[in-house]
């Protein structure tokens, strides 16, 4: 009933404000409950062209017009409400009126509105970071304005306004560095450049689901705590209810100090006194009633010094059990950790349902201060069973180069702003890798290229050789300069890769590869998995590893084996090559690293 | 060329077994690097009919053969490699043949298998959890023989066999218990319930994704790491590193002691020693040479002294200050914890880019031992900008209706499964969520129908009055008995709910809903959330909670402020809801309770 009032007082409002528009786009726009019957009575008259409401709210996404691709220039007449936040707003005609650039972050576009000062009072408008929502009308702004914006919006009421404290605000007109904006992560996706990357890495995400559900893989979600550690692969986040136990426990000990060997003493002493007075009561013949009165001071007694007892032995600390932590008393009953990869857990789906992925987040507690490393990311690993490195080769290129695809398709407009502000080459970056076959080498052919190279004057920090784990220079350089193009090296030496990696027939190399992109270097690892009990057995035993964590995974060989193969794509690597963004802490939007873990 | 080569071999046996079959379809089915040519040369013969093959890998999924409408039966004559694991395998006429259930986990039907004793041994085939590869002809099976099968596939070779020793093997032919089965995290994905459930989450969470991003919300990844707690959730897991330094620390202290008191005495009389000799040497004018050797001794025993007073302070324990765990040693510099909702993080987001969502791990350290309660689960929590408790309800509303539309579309044949063997009135259950629009009444209301159905003798356990929190009882009596459909309580008093949620006008109560859905209870909460300063730090004050955690999330409000509602959906309650299943445990891959986190 309310939307229905709302909508007849606007009808009044619009028509009177002599705005001549069809009443079929005018109920399109507000879409309100009633309006179906309306629409049916003047569906001869409805505009062909409606905007879009959005589906949950009664405003008019910004994209919605600015995205089409004649800038919105067609929806002039239309009657449309729009939220944002103010980017930049001035008054003009010596406070006549006053232009808004009104961003709602569904598109990097913002939408011009122009207020009259008889519609609102325009001092409380115009600050940046003002939060509006108003009704208007879209028309074509005036020619000669030298402005590029094809429609622009002509306010007729001020719905709503969030105001803001222009001495307080922390996110100015004028723009802070991307260092300063961490600072205030919170407010930060109201900029151009943080929200541009939070709709691409949207869009990857998607993409990323799209394409493996297209593929006919299944979605698994892996575990964040885990009591395994994959290979080892570096320092691992404690989580535990133990330290809080232990806090809550010395608090109590501090207000209620621990019986001392004397109150244990004490306790014992009446038992005692209390037992002998059972034993002369029997003797001496007492009632029954007696009798039973003296055995229940008795049993009050013993229960007491149990009692006593038990709290004497709490001290402060961690539980400890023969000189270590005793595990047992933590929440899983053994020692739980923040999860460094899925793999080994879904390859056991992949081991029953053939192609599965996860993507989710994954930690490292490593004390890196780079510009290349969070305590927290995301990754995704696919895990394809009946499949060899090849097939993962192909299936990790495919699933590369439908995220570019997409993302040229899905959001232009968004790259076009990280082109313009940061990187220049990232839209040609997207076509290079969307269009063009990754090259393949081996790692034997890749340490040739890079020794050619040193042999030709080229200095790398790292000496090259046959043996090396690649650094990120010889990385770089042979994408970057070498090829010009995303590339796959694969068959590298055993020594430097982990023991799940298949050993080929030379004995000296295993199936792993690796894509190298430019502006990144490494963006996936991956490897067909062995699937050989024997082999692995021996391979665990070569690198020094205990077996028995690794029994689990083991029956996936030791019951009905099957190859498979898998990789794992660090998540804001990839959004780093698509923006071309240095940093990662700006492409994920809660940056955790040593000393920060803001909100 | 090995694949070539592998075609040409394949050529002359296949047709060399007699069977006439297009080549067209044959080269599809193996879709060998060279195949391009032949199937240009062929392509008048091509079977207008082909199979197609798993892109990442020279097999066909089951669900290819099963899953078209006629059941496979239009593929018969085609070859085809199929892999995946034995679920029944029995030996015939004496030996002479054999019949596989084949399952690769892309549907829930098996494929029948024939393979005679001429291509290979049988009995290292029929054991079940066998891992087959074969390449086959697919034949409509023989009359009369009582199967239902449309097609079977009589094998030509035995590529591979992963076998199983089946005295060992822990998931045999006869059925587990579910509770039995969680003891085998790793290989539970084999079994048919197991599988299907796994296939349905997956198209649950898909669905997700292409709702929102079909709706235009943003998919943000909020931290799992927060320094942060949601309105004091419940018990939070701590993550740290400060357990395994003292541990370190510990085992090195015992390795090499710490000085003690009369070390660091004997390290102050050197350095006394040392002066003393330096001023001597001074005083008697030695040469400077001699001085200056004299010096860098006295250095070097103060840098000793300081070395072993810095030890002597080691103590074993958690590193304290003033009596408190000393967090500034901790990873993130303060105490940290694992997240038990990114709503209030997403709200940053919501307050910039208007409609988004967080789809993502969270976790309770309660001891719970529930079959409704898991200690690492999923969310879903949509947040909308410009939007209030209607448009927050109808949100919920058409995200799980879509939900129940797609599984009917996506899986039916996976929900025929649940139907059979867990939960007859599944799939009714979704195709009334589908079709019905759900009930909505205040929370003064249901408390009335509650107090009504009191009146004619209902119990329940929990008594009811306004005020009250919703019990379980109470929400699925609503929900089960007097609406049978899903229901959307709102409006609820204050008193029960959150400091975030907005004030409705009586005062009394906040603009928050449930969603109820039969079977779980509630499935969905939500709530517009308070976006006027003034009233959110009385609510605050008024619920006795500190200011100061929540600065950044009140910046919200003093910044631009938006009207913007949310809510949270449970997505393995969800899960529960479709697929009827009891216990929690069974529709999470890696379940996390008190005491139990495999893998």
């Amino acid at each position: 009933m309310a939307r229905c009032d709302k909508l007849s007082a606007a009808v009044v409002r619009w028509f009177g404000f002599g705005h001549p528009v069809s009443a079929g786009s005018f109920i399109e726009a507000f879409s309100c409950k009633c309006a179906t019957k309306l629409i049916t009575t003047h569906t001869k008259m409805a505009d062909e062209v409606t905007v879009q409401k959005a589906r949950f709210s009664d405003r008019v996404r910004i994209r919605s017009i600015l995205g089409r691709p004649d800038g919105g220039a067609g929806l002039a007449g239309q009657k449309v409400r729009i939220s944002g936040w103010v980017k930049t707003g001035r008054e003009q005609g010596k406070g006549a009126f006053a232009f808004l650039e009104v961003n709602d972050g569904s598109c990097p576009a913002n939408l011009q509105v122009m207020v009259d000062a008889s519609v609102s009072d325009l001092t409380k408008l115009v600050a940046t970071g003002t939060c509006v929502t108003v009704d208007g009308c879209l028309k074509i702004p005036p020619e000669g304005k030298g402005t590029k914006q094809k429609v622009e919006l002509s306010v007729v009421e001020v719905i709503d306004v969030g105001t803001v404290d222009t001495a307080t605000y922390p996110i100015p007109k004028t723009k802070l560095t991307l260092e300063r904006l961490r600072e205030f992560p919170h407010l930060r996706s109201r900029t151009n450049s943080i929200s541009a990357i939070a709709r691409i890495r949207h869009a990857l995400a998607i993409a990323t689901h799209t394409f493996f559900d297209e593929e006919g893989f299944l979605y698994i979600q892996t575990p964040i705590i885990t009591t395994s550690d994959c290979e080892g692969a570096g320092e691992m986040f404690q989580v535990t209810t133990l330290i809080s136990h232990t806090e809550k426990l010395e608090r109590d000990l501090i207000e209620n100090p621990p019986p001392t060997e004397a109150d244990v003493e004490a306790a014992r002493l009446i038992v005692k006194a209390r037992g002998e007075a059972v034993a002369h009561l029997k003797s001496a013949k007492a009632s029954k009633e007696t009798i039973t009165a003296s055995v229940a001071e008795l049993s009050e007694a013993k229960a007491s010094l149990a009692r006593t007892e038990e709290r004497s032995k709490l001290k402060p600390g961690l539980p400890k059990l023969d000189g270590k932590i005793d595990y047992s008393q933590d929440f899983f009953g053994r020692q739980a950790f923040l999860t460094v990869s899925g793999q080994l857990q879904v390859e056991t789906y992949a081991c029953g349902l053939s192609d599965v992925y996860t993507f989710g987040p994954t930690f490292r507690a490593e004390n890196s201060h780079t510009s290349r490393h969070l305590a927290e990311f995301w990754m995704v690993e696919p895990e394809l069973a009946f499949a060899d490195l090849e097939d993962d080769m192909n299936c990790a290129e495919a699933y590369v180069r439908y995220m570019c695809k997409w993302l040229l398709e899905k959001r232009y407009d968004d790259m076009e702003l990280m082109a313009k502000n940061f990187d220049k080459g990232c839209i040609d970056r997207l076509k290079l890798v969307a269009s063009t076959p990754f090259g393949r080498l081996t790692y034997t052919k890749a340490i040739e290229l890079l020794e050619e190279a040193v042999g030709k004057g080229k200095e790398f920090v790292n000496p090259v050789e046959w043996g090396i784990d690649l650094a990120s220079e010889h990385e770089r350089y042979l994408t970057e300069v070498v090829f010009q193009k995303p590339l796959i090296v694969y068959n590298y030496p055993k020594g430097i890769k982990a023991f799940y990696m298949r050993l080929n027939d030379d004995g000296k190399t295993v199936a792993a590869m690796d894509v190298l992109v430019p502006k990144v270097g490494e963006l996936i690892g991956g490897s067909q998995r062995e699937e050989r009990i024997d082999v692995i057995m021996e391979r665990i035993e070569e690198m020094g590893l205990p077996v028995e964590p690794y029994e689990w995974y083991l029956d996936l060989r030791r019951y009905g084996t099957a190859k498979h193969s898998g990789f794992g794509l660090g998540f804001e690597r990839m959004v780093l090559f698509a923006t071309g963004m240095d940093n990662i802490r700006d492409v994920i939007p809660f940056p955790r690293y040593p000393g920060r873990a803001d909100l």
